[in-house]
């Protein structure tokens, strides 16, 4: 696996490849990867024959008070995972490297970005369209992956594709879940192991929920409600829980809509989030 | 010359000559074509293979007071003068193919964006801006052309293009000139005959700030104060003539920058915008 930091070296390796490179499927990640990551370059590889992955913590998503310090970085580890999953090449850039000077040109999202994680986290989605939108104008992909644990930001960056009419497909992947329902997420690695133990309720109430939806209840607020009570009972700080129309992010308005139910909670000073598709 | 409209029929055509497009230049321009754009179409020429010119008036930097509607569109004439300049491919799409929906994500230009023309025409870069990047993401252009007349445009796109790292070289072009001196521009059509014979004001007094400092005046609010009373003695109503460093476009802080002198100026109902560096 070819690693590279800097913006000319990937672009120079990628046209040294030349038309023998092929589909580029590119998979951005902020590092400290599991198996979530591990199977979107499984799934790159399916879509493309040179698989792009890159590392980079994006000081730009993170809020003044967020965890962008002590995010977890563990290179030589996420080195060894990536050549094991067959990763042709990985751009790893430094701040200096990909901001070169402070990020003054930003893409600006609409209302989604201020719904949900948006509202918890201000500028977080205009962080990530930024830096995703950079990332693919260097790696220029013909695919590109996300996971769908992080559903709000791959609808932006869908909606972002679109409407700026980037020439690449964007690919969701199936949340990998650890054997308790739990979601994988760099984030777990700040739970102690009483926390992890309990970290398995907020899987377990968004399947209470898709379950009771299923079953025929409407009730959308006495769910949410309900489901709140249960985490902050059992001493979580819950954002938010909610149903949402999959096509917008905006609450139901009729039946028969494709629903996906969201939430967001912090067990000690963690904060996980995890969705679930009705 | 091939004539496209819609984004796939375009990409397509471009993907059809495969190797043998070679470098694409591109020059993006709202049509009612005059020498000014032609010379940028022989200078893409000069950087490219295949040439690619788009005609597109663009709402999105129209403010709601502006002349959007009556912009002047002469497709047919357009055509002709770029067949006959050698222009490879034409992109003329609709609002339709170029914005299918409203258009909600925007690239936010930093605070050059509210200075000179952006002051008195807010969120005109941020459509500049926008309408751009869309541009290039869908031509894909090795080189991108705009013309100096647009200054402050001219400034923001580069800026644009460095921070989001798109993989396009921007050539400014120099501006083309009546014989009297007035700057070539679609919006000249706007002016009456004896509006025609005044227009040469403008660049007259850019040209005399220009000398004046040349001959060694540091006095620039005295220099923009005295051809602002010029024009308005005249009849003009202008919206700022300024002095300003070439890299910023910021007033000039130190001896020894590289300056250039701006203006905006309403003749009648037409506004007017020129500029020389020093």
């Amino acid at each position: 696996m070819q690693i590279h930091s800097r913006i000319a070296d990937l672009r120079a390796a990628l046209q040294g490849r030349g038309q023998s490179a092929g589909k580029i499927a590119f998979v951005p990640t902020m590092g400290n990867l599991h198996e979530g990551h591990i199977s979107l370059m499984r799934e790159a590889r399916a879509h493309g024959d040179t698989v792009v992955a890159s590392i980079f913590v994006n000081r730009l998503q993170f809020g003044p008070n967020e965890d962008f310090d002590k995010y977890p970085r563990t290179f030589a580890a996420d080195c060894e995972k990536l050549a094991a999953a067959g990763v042709d090449m990985l751009f790893a850039p430094t701040e200096a490297d990909l901001y070169p000077e402070p990020q003054e040109y930003l893409v600006e999202p609409p209302a989604i970005q201020h719904l949900l994680d948006g509202e918890f986290r201000p500028g977080h989605f205009r962080g990530v369209a930024t830096v995703v939108l950079k990332l693919l104008n260097i790696v220029q992909p013909q695919v590109a992956l996300f996971g769908k644990k992080d559903y709000q930001q791959l609808m932006v960056i869908r909606n972002m594709v679109r409407q700026l009419a980037l020439p690449v497909d964007i690919v969701g992947g199936e949340t990998v879940r650890a054997d308790d329902g739990l979601a994988l997420s760099s984030r777990n690695g700040y739970l102690s192991a009483d926390e992890r133990r309990e970290a398995v309720r907020l899987s377990a109430e968004l399947r209470k929920i898709r379950d009771a939806i299923r079953a025929g209840s409407t009730d959308y607020a006495g769910l949410e409600r309900a489901a709140v009570a249960a985490l902050d009972g059992a001493g979580w700080k819950t954002d938010y829980v909610a149903v949402r129309q999959q096509a917008n992010l905006l609450p139901p308005t009729a039946p028969g809509q494709a629903l996906v139910v969201l939430a967001a909670s912090r067990l000690g000073t963690t904060r996980l989030i995890d969705n679930i598709e009705v």
